[in-house]
Formats: structure tokens, C-alpha cells, sequence
């Protein structure tokens, strides 16, 4: 009821944020979660061009939308992979510059403590992204990495994202990282580590996407209940098991949208999620942030699926009972 | 019944091969899937050294073994690899050199090239391994290959690969490449790519362990009715999803044994495998080649194991009906 | 279509009914059904108050309610129960007394039939309410009753109960006794027993609440289909099986509401009982009867609920097709 | 491998220690769970009788046999039971006495400190049996229990059984409760619970029999998982669901054997419990002690199944491989 | 969104064409798949009577129907079905005839080629219906057919229908035959000998409702993938497993609406099928055709859920996402 | 434990029964059904030779088997089938003579009078067999069955089979009417309406294979409570559902053993049959006769299968627990 449906900017960059910000509005969204991708969202002009920030939310106010989360996800990727070809397009030149990996990843990472500024500046107090993994190719693989090559690779990522934790704890921004293939954390136990790595240290939580946990077989409730304290927010997003014998959960190479791949993802209430038992694990933890709708369905024509996808979160998202004392459940 | 069980010797270098063999033996097994790895079996002194195969041949049959099959995994993985420090562990010294990967992969070919001789003078006519891959980071994580990405490395491995199966054509022994998680084919339509990427030729086919597909969610009996020309070898290894809602198929990168994985390995019949049906699948193409016990189960002595393991290939392997003309089925 | 759906008062108790009439009008709903409990209905004035019944139904037919059902659950729990502490919250101060067992299950008695004479005055045919039961401490658990004792609980639910259901004949009033754990029938063949022990006198049949079958692995339709002639009244409130590996379906003492439990209530439609098979199973048996909403999901605001149900209730009931010379079925 | 196969005397007690003994070593038992019932072991005659115990060990000596473990399963029910006639079955006349509830559970309590006793005179180490419980009449039924009244009952519960575990510290001797329907602990929290009532002291323990854990949807494999150190003792006994639609969990008041169960016991191997998962798990936490099987089905002739069982046991419980460093997992 | 949500007329042939055309229209329809049956359509008069066609176009045009389809379900069973008593009611007396059975196959082949005459007259590009089959009676019973028999069976069908599809491409008209125990093809194998026995021929492909698939257990996705060029006009009618251990695939002989039955039809999103996947599979293969409601669900009126399925339809059928370059998926 | 193991010839009749009768010796069977077909058992020489059926049974004591059943399938087919071309097969030449259809169902009648006097004469008192269906081909397909079909296809049964009837009456015989697809019973409720049929008379009763009911979705376990008292002779055949979204239960016209098959028949123990529970059932009603294994696995060599059944029921026929006072359950 009170937790603002925004739509995930992202996979709609390829339109003016003008035209978006009417469309979203028409559809009944509440907000934006603002990509710092295209024109959408330009970090540096952000940090150094006065009024730049307050035009973007007068232009969102226009439509009646607030900016709760802004999103860094493909520059924090570069933050801690292997940098390679495929990440040029995922920054702007000035990150990629002569693309030397290493003078790639310090450029990114400089990039996120900007975004962490610019969020301050916009008045948003949480920043979504990826963090990149220098240990993904050995998830999975052969020969599996040693137990000295895994630990080499979390004090890698906490080198690279320590420093820009202490900016963000600076800014008063936290950082939402999001759980997904590719990451440094990419499931329960994972995170677990992920956080462990950099001590606990609060201005780190969890962008929670249920989507990547189903086909991994990882129920989302479960990780939400393991995790009260850490999502910090959350993408409202389907996945279907397509198996049938055949196909294989790890996909053959295949793009989105081929039915031979094992599993896809599908707009929210069109798959495999039990949004009924997550939305009473998110009322049972008080998360009170954002549903943020991320458009990804191959099958559907994204404009009748952002409409929809709006009416189902509001459907989804009742109001909770009230608690007597305000006691929250925790697993002792 | 006529089908020959034999044990795959990877898992046991640590022990001398004639202490292995007697103990086979005694276990039941009719032969042994001779590794290239430790002093079980050393290629360049089999090319070099008169006598050094039939030796092997002799102290084999001394335990009533036979052996129908070479094994290259190790340093085949390397070939088309992405090398890095973990495949030093994989390969001789003399493969190694000097560690540059260019030179690595090069040495590596030429190694599996002297292995398909090798293979030849033993008088084995198939020669399994692994194939490794130069696309296996970018499967499952973020950001996902182009079209373009994915050919470059199907080219890359076709350019690593015919210099091999030429000489394997000229030998008289086909290359069984296993379907693995880690290589170039990990499921059944990135094998049909494999098979593509090499014009279809007769020398390539598959090494079938249906643990491998039984995690990924794909239908090991499926994929014997898909390549029914095709399976050159055939592993017998269970597999066992573990899924509690917080343990996942990716794994967390923690080592097998480990009970917060989502699936792990297990002695044949101990798993999830249908067993039952995947027999009558290859009665069905008429496999007549080795049944092969590859030991791995972190929960389980492996002396225990190997002869329990032996028993059930035992009792496992029947005797089909006469068919009647012969007739083989083919999906149209 | 035509089964009126219907709000069971019991749940808002903390509202006057004035107050509680405007809301389910304005809801949707097209009647209640009328706790004996707190100022909603009281029994003695009912009986000895002139013209409290016909003020009772002008307040309700404001708000175009009817009162098609009374319910009497909590004072029919004392009547063949072990009586303790916990009981005194369920009776009005007359009924318990000075709460020396034998004599409040006496009047419990006897306030049921002041029930049932009440119902009458009221317009009222149907009577639900629970039993108790001197039995329920020894199902599950240890040591298990003799057939002796379970045969002498049924006569003492026999004893109490027939004068009841005597001044229930007289006034025209049938009782539906709930299908719920504590009470002497809580399952398919617990029900049969209770039957049986009356001597199958049609002025006992049952209230019919699909999610009490639901943990139990009872199939609800099953239990409609067995008792056609016997379902009496309806509610509709749902439950979810919410089992991890470690919830139980005893639930550890745990109140409703508390993640660590097994199951719980839920808002009707938001659970997992085939909704869609019970409708069906309704029209099967010439259920004619209403639908009452029992309000128990411990996870949403109780208005919210309430609201939505009415419509879930509405869309659930289609018209069915016409019959054929009006056979119903029986299973032979 | 080396945990010894014993056998649960209680299911035996018409037949004479000796010629249990005899059949129970023909069978290839490798000890008993010797019950304190009938003549089977005498608790008043064992403190007061010189060279009871000796006699005992050496009249099992013959057949081989050992005693790892004594039960007191039944005495121990009433120790914090609501004392009714069920319970004069249960225990000695001389613990019955005059059968006044109060009198009986003092007793009863001073019963077990002197099997306790008994035991330490045995030799034997681990005392397993029932608790009994104050609160079992109130699970699942209705009303609930208020907190209050949870509470009250396991301060009773501490009340007798803080005395009996004093005892137990100063004779070597540990208590096993059996987790089990009509017991203070009977699923994975309430065991939590129990433990906390107790202060969590370690003469405290569980038998963990897995029969009892299934029918409740509880993985018991869970169970050993989150109590790695508490597990003092395992009864091996199958459970098989029944469910058709009819048939519940609560089963109807109806006999063990009555098809129309919802559950019943089963020979092990014969029913629903996964018992390859279950040894993995007792493997990872390092239980040493016996697997004592527990004669219950009553669709089966007891000798049949006595050595059926105690081939299916010593065929199920392999070595398992060795740990390096001796690491066990603990979920963090 | 684009493809036309039209009515099957052939449940409503004892209501006047002119008032299902207006009931049709108010509940939402675009067309009508007309039956050739009573007074719906006359073929004879369509060929015969001058502006017959032209009146029946506009009388549907008054309520905005358009006709996509024309359907012969019922002469076409005759057409190579072992003619008895039972056809008799199927078609029109002057099909029927004297009844000797090649006479009346004959007669329903030439009324089939009237059909598709009419069908060029009405504008109408795809002819609906069944085909009948000389096999039906061997399928599941005993003692089976030889191959002989079936080649033989399938060699009849190919004579009676190749004259009727000769016609049919002269006239532009394409046989859509309905999948459908009873006819020549019921399953996905029989489908391919279908066409196969026609040597594939263009102007045969096939009328997909999968209501027919799911109570074989063929997937209706799997199916549509197969023919992806054959699928010419859809039929949406949902259907339920209703097994309970007692019910049976093969129905007992029962009518439809009676509970004993395994399966039974259901309307649209009320049964098992999985619409969802489906609608994903249609928009795969570019199906452009209409969705066409059969009405059948002997549990509900009929119209009511004439209606109720027109908006599932219409909420079912989302528009595709835009394809690049608008490559069609085959699996190789 | 005491029920025989026995082998039902029918599978073997390419073998003199001196040859059979050894084998099936050698691999543990106890005795023989044997079928009336070819040279294992012919009827008129029975009746008219004299000693022909003492020499029988010397021959097959010689092996040390019994004949506790005869079998009469293929005649039996006859007797109320729709004669066709098929049916030659499964006659002797005497019963066919001119294949006119009537002629053939009433010589095929005599003959099964014929065969239940072999029977008498054998000492044999349980006849096995078909029953043949006029009503097979409306059985699943179109245009359904009016019940007056239906009535009259049962009269039709009743009026062939009840003078058989009354000589199995006379002599001491039983028949046993195997529930089978393509015979009037092939499921619950059609084994209902045949015993109805025939007035519930108590020669008939059933053959139970549990395979028929399998694939169709029917639970043995629950036919075989439905009629504990008809229960008159056991097959032990097992059966696998092989669904893979393309293959059907209906089969598609293909033959048993090809893998497009949605279901076949396997050796026991080897598909999908809960043999635990169904051994279980036929303790609890009582049964007492023969288990006997028909062998039909068309991907497993005869003789391997036929041993390899032997050892299963033996293995799986376990002595029931002594009931308390034989009292035998009944669903009320």
C-alpha cells in the first residue's frame, strides 16, 4: 500500500527521459529508479552543473514521480571483473579511456564514488548496482578455483569497494548491491561471504531481484529471512523454468527469448515466483522501500508489459496486520 | 552383460598402477580407463621408450584388466582454455614451459596429438578428454556475449580441435569429448553447436556422464536419443540435488562435500539418476562400448565405494531383447 | 449467483454491530453471520428481551443484510470438553459460574439450547457452533487411547449433545457442527464416527471450513462429496502449507503469524486450497446455502481482507449448468 | 561401518531376555536398547541386587550382544504428564501407587533418577526416553494456548526434570529425549525450546527417531543439522504417508495398521524416509553412536522384520570418506 | 491483441443464428467459427440459393462478426470412420441415406468438397473439422493391430481425403483437422503419420486445442513447436485432471459433468492447461489466426462463461515483443 | 511368504512345456498358470483324451510346480468382441470355422464352457481370461456412447457370459475376468457396472494386473480395497510412464518398446508400481492365491526377466503380522 511502485529506468534509455517519465506516470508508476546510463542520468554534469539535479526532479515531478534509488549497475561491474572487450560499452569513454583493465577498474571505481556524490546531491539515499566478480568464470567450470584463489578474490573485491563505501557512508548513501550471476554474490551463501569480506559494514546491503534465485532452485523467501537487516532494494522481476528435458538451466549459449533455453525471465506474475509468500516475507522484515518494476520479457511488447506490470505490484502489495508490540520475528 | 565395467583411474594416482589394478581386480572390474597423469600412464615415454605400452598391457592382465579407453581430460582442457595459474596443476612440466598461454595451448595440442599416438600404439581405439573452452566465463553471468563473441570462440575452438582430430583420423581412434560444465559443450544443444563448429566429423563424439546433466536440469536420456550416433564413452556417476531453499545450483563457491551446496556428486545409485531408463536408452542406440566408474563422493569412502560401485554397473547392465530385423529407432 | 456471501461477525467482535454492518454492506457483503458473543448477540436477551431479535434485523436490513446463520462456537466448545482455565474466556459470566467443570458444561448446555431457541426467534435455521471434545488431548500423541476410551468419548459426546439436537428438532433449527481440530470430529472418518454415534440424526450436520482439511492432507472435496446431505453451512477462509525442512505441521507452540510455523490461515484465495475444485464440488451436491467469510490471515489488514474476500467470493461462485432431469450424483 | 547395530527391546518385552537375545544375535544384532519393562531390566532389583547387572551383561555376552543404551521410555512419559488411568499401564504398581496425579509424577521423577543409577551400574552411558508434557493437549487444538500457559508448562517441565538431570551429571550419565508427538519436544523448535527451558545444560540430549518427523512435514535431515552436538541416540524406524484424499494426518482416532491412516509406521526401507540423506547427515556431524532399530509395522511379522532391519542398517551405514584436518561444517 | 477472439457455434446450434450472433456480440466476440449444422450454415443452400451466403455475412455483420472459419466437424467424422448407428445423428438425411456405410462415407466426402465450395463463396479461407478413422477402435485395447492394419487404415484415409483436398486448393481453402481422439491423428506421432500418410501436403495442417493433449500428457507447447507451419486455427478449451486414485484416464464409460471421471473439459483458465507458455508458443510460430472458444464445461452456464472466456482471451493474448529482423525460431 | 510364485505360460508358448516347465524350475517358480494356446494346454483333448490332464500335471511335478490357475485370454476376447479379421489369430480353427461373426462368438462361448470343464477335470478352480467389449471402440473416442449404447452393451455382455457362468458354477471353477483395456472392465467404475451387469453373482471376480491401472491413472491400491472379495487371481506385471511432453498415453499406433511410447510395460520392480503398498492391500484383504508374473518387458532379454521376477516376488512377499481376531477392514 505505502511502498511507492517505481519503474527501473534502464531498459528504457533508448527514450528520452521526458517521454518516459509521461509514459511511466499514464501507467500509474510512482517514481523512477534512475539509470546513470544515456541521458538519463549524467553523474558529471550532475556534480558540475548547478541546477542540474533540481531540473531532473522538476521534470520527473511533472509526472508525479519521486526518485527513491539511483542505479549504477554497469559501471559497478567494471568495479572488480576481468576487464575485457565486452565491458566497453558498459561505460562512458572517459571510464573506458585507453582500456588498460587496470586503469579501467580504478576509473570505474572512481565513477561510483561521483554517483555516490551525485545520489547526495539528487537527495536519494540508496545507490543500486553490480559489483563485478574477479572469481566468476571459476563458478561453475573446471578445474575449480582453490580455496587460497577464492579468498584471493574477495580481498580483491573489498580493495576495490571499501573505498567507496566510505564515501557513500560519507554521503549518507548505502549501497544495494544486487544479487545476481556475475557478481561477487550471486546467492545465500555467497552473500554471506560478500559481507563477511567487507566486516559487516553497514552500507552494504542487498538489491533483492527474486528473479535470479528461482532458477538457481535458491527460494527468495528464504534469503529475504536470512537477510532482514540488508535488503535495501528491491527489483520486482519474473523467471520461468522452461525445462522440458532438453533444455538446461545453463542455457546453451542462447539469448533471452529462445525457447530452448532452460529457463527465462517473464514479466512479474507470468512465472515461477510466489509473490504472494514474498511480499508477507518483505511485511514480516518491514521493508519499507520501493518495488521497483525491471522491464525484461522477450515475449511481450515492453509498453502493454510496463502497464501491466504497475496494476500487478499494487494488486500484489497489501497492507500488513497490524503487529501487537512491534515485535519483528527473527530465527533465533 | 557383455558390456565391460571398468573404473576410471583419474581418482587414484596417488596409489602405484599395480597396486590399483589388484585391487580392481579383486573388486570386480574387467578394465581400467587408463589416465595420462602421474605414472599411470606417461605419454611421451609410451612414443619414446620400446616396450613401455606392453608393459602396461602385462601388468594389467595380470589383474584380468582390459583397457578400452585413454584419458586425456587434464591436459585437454588446456587447448582451448583461457590458461591461467590454475592450469599449471594440469599438465606435465614440459607442457607448462615457461607458463605463456599462447605457448601453453600450443604445447597442449601437440600433447593430446602425441596421446591419440600414444592411444594408437596401446591399440585403444578412443581417446576421452575434456575440451576446455575460451566461452566459459561468459555462461550464466553479466554481461553476456554477443553473437559475434560466441562465434569467435566456436572458431577458436574448431582452429584448436581439427589439428587434433586430423591426426586422430589418421590413428584410428575417435576423440570423446565429455559434456561438462567447463567446456566448450556443457548440454545438449551446446553440443550440437560443438558437433556444428567441426562440420559434424565422425573422429568427435561424446564421453556421457549424466551427472553432469542431471543438476542443469536436462534429461540424460534425452540427450542419448539426441546423439544416438554419437556417444563414444560413457561415465557412470551420480549427482544429487540438495536444494533447502537456501542452497543453490551455482554452489557459493564451496568445495564438494560441503552441505550448503545444492547439488553434489554421489557413488552410482546413490543419486538422482534414473538409472533404469538411461540403460534402456543406450540398449536402445545400441552402445556396446565400457560402462566406467568415475569415483567422486566427498561423502563416502572410495575403497567402499569402488567395489559397491562395480557391483551396480554389474547389476545394472542387462541384456536387451532381440530386436526383431533389427530395426534401430529414429526420431524423425 | 444466487448463494448470498456472507461475513462471520465473530472475528470483529470490537466493533458494535452497527458500526460492523456499515462496513460489510459497503464491503459487498449480503449478510452475517451472528456471533453469540459480546454485544453482537446475546442469547438471554434475545429470549427474554421483547423485540430485541426484530431490532437486531432492522439494524442489519439497513445496510441490506440478512443473518442467515447464528453462531454459537465458543460456548459449544464447553460442552463436551475437559474443562480448564482457558475455558472461562469463552462463556459469558452465567455460563461459568464458579467454573467447577461439571456444572459449566451443564450450562453450556444449556446455554446451546437457548441457542437454538434464540435462532428461532431470530428466523434462523442454521446453527453452527463447535462441540469440544474429550478426546482431542490423546490424538497424536502418547499413549495412544484404547478403544475403550475412545468409545466411551463418543457416548459422553452422545450424552451432551442429544438434548441439544432434540430442542434443535423442535425449533426447526439444524446444527452445523465445525469439521475442526479440538472438536470430536476434525477429519473425514472422525466426522463419520460422530454421525454414527448420534444415530445419524438429520438435525446434525456440518460446518464445512476448507482450510482445517488443508494441513491434514484431507482433500475438502473428498469430504463434500462423502457427506452430501450433510453440509450444512460453509466457511471460507484458507490456509498455506509453509514447510522448509524445518517447520512442522504441530508448529512448536508457535502462534498464527510466526514464519517458523508450518502452515498458517490466509486471506481466501491466497492459499492453497482448489477453489476452483470446491465450487464445483458445492454445485455438485445442490449446496444451497451461504458463503461465509471467516476472516483469519494474521499477514494483512483485516479490512483491506475483508473487502477483497467479498469480492473473491463473488467471482468464485459462478451459476452452474443446467442438470438433466435433476439427477445428483452418488457415489455407489 | 563401525556403529554397532543394536536392537529396541520395548516392542519384545513378551519374550524372555534370553530368548530375545538368542534371536536378536541370530539376526546379526550387535547389541540391545535394553527397556526398563517387564523382565527385561528391573530398575528396583538392578540398585538392590548384587550381580543383577553382571548377570544381565553376561546372559547377553553369549549372544554377543551389548548395551549401549537403556530406555526408560515409559516412567519417563509421566514424569511431567496430566497423570489419567491411560498412564497405570505405563509404570510399576509401586510407582502408581494410589494413583493420585501428584504423588504418581513424583515417583515417576524419582524412577528415573534411580534408572539413572541403574544405568551407571550397567556401565551404560546413555539413558533414552519420553519426557512427558504439560501442554500436549493443547497443540493443535482449540483454544490456544495463551503464552503465559506455554511458558508455565515448560517451567514445569524444567521443574522435574532439572533434579533428574543432576543426578545424571553425577553418575556419567546422559539423558536422550525422544522427540516425539505427546512430548515436550516434538518438532525442530519445540526442541529449541526444551533446550532453552533447560539452559541449554549438557546432560540434555535428543533421540532422534526420523519415523516421527516425516508424517510432520519435517525434514529430519534439518533436525541433525541444526543440533550437531545433541544428538545422543538414533531408533531407526520408516514412516510412510498414506494420504488418498480421505485419509488425514490426524488419523480419525483409528489404530495403527488401519488402511485408513493418513500415516503409519513402517519396516525401514519400506517407508518414505530418505535414508541415504539422513546417514550423509549423521556422517557430517560425527554421530559414533549405535543405530538402534525400532520394531514397528504392523502389516509385517516382527522376526521377518527384526532381521530384514538389521540387514538393511548394516547395509546403509557405509564409511565415510576420511575428513581433511578434521573440519566440521557448522552453518555460520 | 490483433488476432480475433471468435466463438465456435457449433454448442449454440439450438438458439437462432440471429440471436447467438447478438448475444456474441455483447459479450465481446469479433467472429464466429460457424458450423455447418442446423440452421447456422446449409451448405447446399450456400451452393444453391443466391445471396445466401451475402445474408448470413451481414446478419453477422450487424453484431460485428466476422467468420475466419467454417467448420465440418460432423460430416467430416464420417468421411473415413467405420460408419454404425451412431453417425446417423451426425449428418444430414441426405448424407445419410439409406445408411449403407460406403454409401454414406461417399456422400459425406462430396458433402466435405461442398463445404470447402461454400467456404470460397462465404470468403472464408480455412475449413475446420474432423476427419474420422478406420483405426479408432484398435487404439489401447486388444488384441492390437499390425503394422499391416495400420498402413492399410492410414492408405484409406489418404483415398478419402485426397480428392476432398484437391478441391480445397482449387478453391484457396485450407483443411485445418482437428487433433482429436477419434480421428486419424489424436497425438503428436499420430499427427506426423497424418501428414506424412499425405505426403505433407499443404493444404492439410491442423485445428490445435489442447485440451485434447493434456489429459494424454503430450504437452501442448511441444506440439505447436513441432508443426510450426501446420498450426491453421486454434481452439481455446481448458481441461482437468480430477484423479483421485479411483478415477481413471479412460472414464469408465461416464458422461462428461460426472465427478467419477479422470478428466473432464473446463473452461478457459478454469483447468490445467498452461495458457501462458502456450499463448508464448502461438506468438513463436507467428500464428495469426483466431482464438476460437469451444464451449464446453458441464459444471457451469453456459452463458456466463460464454462470457467469462471472451475476456479470458482477450486478457490472455498480449502482443509479442517486435523480433529483429524477424527470424522465426527451428529447432535444427 | 506362503502365496506360490508361479508363471503364466501365455509368453512362452514358442517352447514345448517339458523345455518351459524346467526353466521355470530352475529359476523358482512353484508353479504355472497355463494358458489354453498352442500345445501347453489344449481343451478338447482335455475333455476327450483320457489322461491327458494327469499327464499334464506329472510333467510339470516333475519340475515341481503346481497349476493353481488356467488361462483362457485369447478365446475369451471372442466371446463379446465385434468379430473381426484380427480375431483369427486367436482362436483355434474349430472355434473360427467360417469367421461369420456370430458363429465365431458362439463357438468361442462353448469353448470357454469347454475350458471350465478342462478345468474341473485339471483340479484347477480358478479360470483366467478376457471377456472381449462390444463397447471398446466408443471408449475414448467420437462420437461418445448414448447410455442406451451403454445398456445394451452390457446386456449383450451379461447374455454371453452368464451361461458360462453357470458351468463354472457347477463345476467348482471361478472366473476371473482380467480388467484390461479392451475388455467390458478396464477400470474402477466399469468393473462396477460389469459386476452389476451380472448381478454381482460370485463366479465372476477379477484378474488384477496392476500395469492396466497404472498408465491410466488409477491407484491398484484403491481397486483393490474397492473389491476385497473379488480379488481371484494376481499378474505381477509393472508398467513405466515414459512422458516427455511428445509422447502420449495413447500411443500413437506404435508399437510396445519404442521409446515414443508414452507408457510400456517393464519387468517388475522396474516401473512405476508401489509394490510395497499393493502387497500390502492384498494382505489386508486376505488374498491367498498365486502370484503369477506375466512377462512383457520388450527391452529386456526373457530369460534374465523371468529369473530376475522370480527373486522379486519373493523378495517383496513378506508374511503379514497376525491380525487381533481376524476382523478385516472395511470402508464404511
Amino acid at each position: 500500500m505505502t511502498r511507492p511502485c517505481i519503474l527501473f529506468s534502464q531498459q528504457w534509455t533508448d527514450l528520452p527521459l521526458e517521454e518516459l517519465a509521461q509514459k511511466a506516470g499514464e501507467w500509474g508508476y510512482q517514481g523512477l529508479e534512475l539509470a546513470c546510463c544515456g541521458h538519463h542520468f549524467e553523474v558529471q554534469r550532475a556534480l558540475n552543473e548547478p541546477g542540474y539535479c533540481q531540473k531532473k526532479l522538476e521534470l520527473l515531478a511533472r509526472a508525479d514521480l519521486s526518485v527513491p534509488v539511483l542505479s549504477c549497475h554497469r559501471v559497478g561491474q567494471v568495479v572488480c571483473d576481468l576487464v575485457d572487450a565486452r565491458h566497453e560499452a558498459l561505460v562512458p569513454d572517459y571510464v573506458w579511456g585507453d582500456g588498460d583493465p587496470a586503469g579501467v577498474r580504478q576509473r570505474a571505481l572512481e565513477e561510483v564514488i561521483a554517483t555516490a556524490r551525485a545520489a547526495q546531491e539528487l537527495g536519494v539515499t540508496v545507490l543500486s548496482g553490480f559489483t563485478g566478480s574477479p572469481l566468476w568464470s571459476y563458478v561453475g567450470g573446471y578445474p575449480g578455483p582453490s580455496p587460497g584463489v577464492i579468498a584471493e578474490g574477495f580481498q580483491d573485491f573489498a580493495r576495490q569497494w571499501n573505498p567507496i563505501l566510505d564515501i557513500c557512508r560519507d554521503c549518507g548513501v548505502k549501497f544495494a548491491a544486487e544479487i545476481h550471476p556475475g557478481q561477487i554474490a550471486f546467492d545465500l551463501y555467497s552473500a554471506e561471504m560478500a559481507l563477511d569480506a567487507l566486516g559487516g559494514r553497514e552500507e552494504l546491503g542487498f538489491t533483492f531481484d527474486p528473479s535470479h534465485f528461482h532458477w538457481q532452485g535458491v527460494d527468495p523467501v528464504e534469503f529475504v529471512r536470512r537477510f532482514p537487516d540488508r535488503i535495501y532494494h528491491v527489483h520486482v522481476k519474473d523467471a520461468a523454468l522452461t525445462l522440458n528435458g532438453r533444455t538446461g538451466l545453463l542455457n546453451s549459449y542462447l539469448p533471452h527469448g529462445d525457447p530452448r533455453r532452460g529457463w527465462d525471465f517473464r514479466a512479474p506474475g507470468r512465472g515461477g515466483i510466489d509473490w504472494e509468500a514474498l511480499i508477507r516475507a518483505l511485511n514480516e522484515i518491514g521493508y519499507q522501500g520501493p518495488l521497483s518494476v525491471e522491464w525484461k520479457d522477450s515475449g511481450m511488447n515492453r509498453e502493454h508489459g510496463a502497464e501491466e506490470a504497475c496494476k500487478f505490484v499494487k494488486r500484489l502489495d497489501f497492507e500488513p496486520a497490524a503487529r501487537q508490540g512491534g515485535q519483528a520475528f527473527r530465527e533465533s
